[in-house]
């Protein structure tokens, strides 16, 4: 893990980026070390930098006091994209704003993204462990399909939090009966992206005893901010 | 408003129980005045003394500054039952045991409940808001088919907090489109005594543009404790 810059912002929040062989990642952490991990995985098109992301992590880390990592995966921010991604992201674009089902080209492109994203959050994670002023538990927030591959095979992820969930290819619907540890799945009850029931009923199968769903009005992009807020206040109850 | 007894408890909190007029409750002050107002409202046969209610009733007024009240409603705790309640609410249970429906059954014993109880607070609001150690602003928090009928009816109920609603009133379903105040609707997903999907649908026709949803893993009686915290923390957004 090579850290390429480093500031202190006015929240007293340290914040780095770096490289780790091929993956980009910003790693932010608060004044108290060391600090529990809470991996922080966007989706689709996102960049580690998107402004409502970089947002939550400085809140998480100065507020709550937890380190807070996100990378890029594969195709995505600062990494070459693939010809192929492109496409069948514009092809699923097209597909929905048709009304047509978008199943199966979610499937070719966000399958794969799962199988290549998850083992470098685990390398990621080795190397964030391995850091003096980090210390675990880990936490994972974000993503719902990553998320739930890595809740079923990573044994250091004690507790996670997903958002939306309403596409979630084939293999994490079936694995999402597997997890145990414990969950808060967060949705907007009027996402046009994301089908209400089809998150339901993932919610319904994740195997674990110990998850809570919030569903608040509004479009994808309309949580509201007490969310964040709700969402570190689990993870004090699971990590600290 | 009578005051029948008063107690300083060691949480702080002075627990005073009142009748006003036939009506029987008991009001939590915390130590600072005024203080805004939670109206909490028990359901089926419980008592305003049910363990549980008393002591997130106690925790609201200790850790959140809030002042709140129960009252017995109309054939429930310290109230004369009325024999047709008492038959209808052993058939509904009966029914439900044999998996029949039981709607017509729960029609004809919450309907009217809903509509003797409604009128009954609001005269304990009135009573209440002369009191000089509470301020106001108002939230109501409980049984969702009385608390649908109070928002809709009282302007001065400014946010409410409901549980269950997998049975509601007829009327109640219709009321809820016409709700304009922030809510947080609290459910239990296996629930066995409310149905999800029911419950679900009310929260979607709920016609407030503020509204969150929380259902944790469990039956009736199973609701986490951090949820007595985030009912506290929507009233804080709300209620401060």
């Amino acid at each position: 893990m090579r850290f390429t810059s480093e500031q202190r912002l006015d929240d007293g929040v340290l914040e780095r980026e770096f490289t780790l062989g091929e993956i980009p990642g910003i790693l932010w952490t608060p004044g108290s070390a060391p600090a529990p991990l809470i991996l922080m995985a966007h989706n689709g098109g996102l960049h580690k930098r998107e402004p409502r992301l970089v947002a939550r992590a400085r809140h998480s880390a100065a507020e709550y006091g937890y380190a807070v990592a996100a990378i890029d995966h594969p195709g995505h921010g600062d990494r070459p994209r693939s010809a192929a991604d492109e496409q069948a992201r514009a092809e699923m674009r097209r597909a929905m704003a048709a009304g047509e089902p978008v199943d199966e080209i979610f499937e070719s492109f966000v399958g794969p993204l799962v199988d290549n994203a998850v083992p470098e959050w685990r390398t990621t994670l080795d190397a964030l462990l391995a850091l003096p002023e980090i210390a675990g538990p880990v936490g994972y927030t974000g993503m719902t399909a990553i998320g739930i591959r890595l809740a079923v095979v990573e044994p250091r992820v004690a507790a996670a939090g997903f958002f939306a969930g309403g596409y979630v290819p084939r293999a994490q619907r079936e694995e999402a009966r597997r997890i145990t540890i414990p969950l808060q799945f967060l949705l907007q009850w009027d996402d046009k992206g994301n089908p209400r029931q089809r998150a339901l009923d993932l919610f319904d199968a994740f195997g674990t005893k110990e998850k809570t769903l919030h569903a608040n009005a509004g479009g994808h992009a309309d949580t509201p901010w007490f969310e964040v807020d709700n969402g570190n206040r689990f993870f004090d109850r699971h990590l600290k």
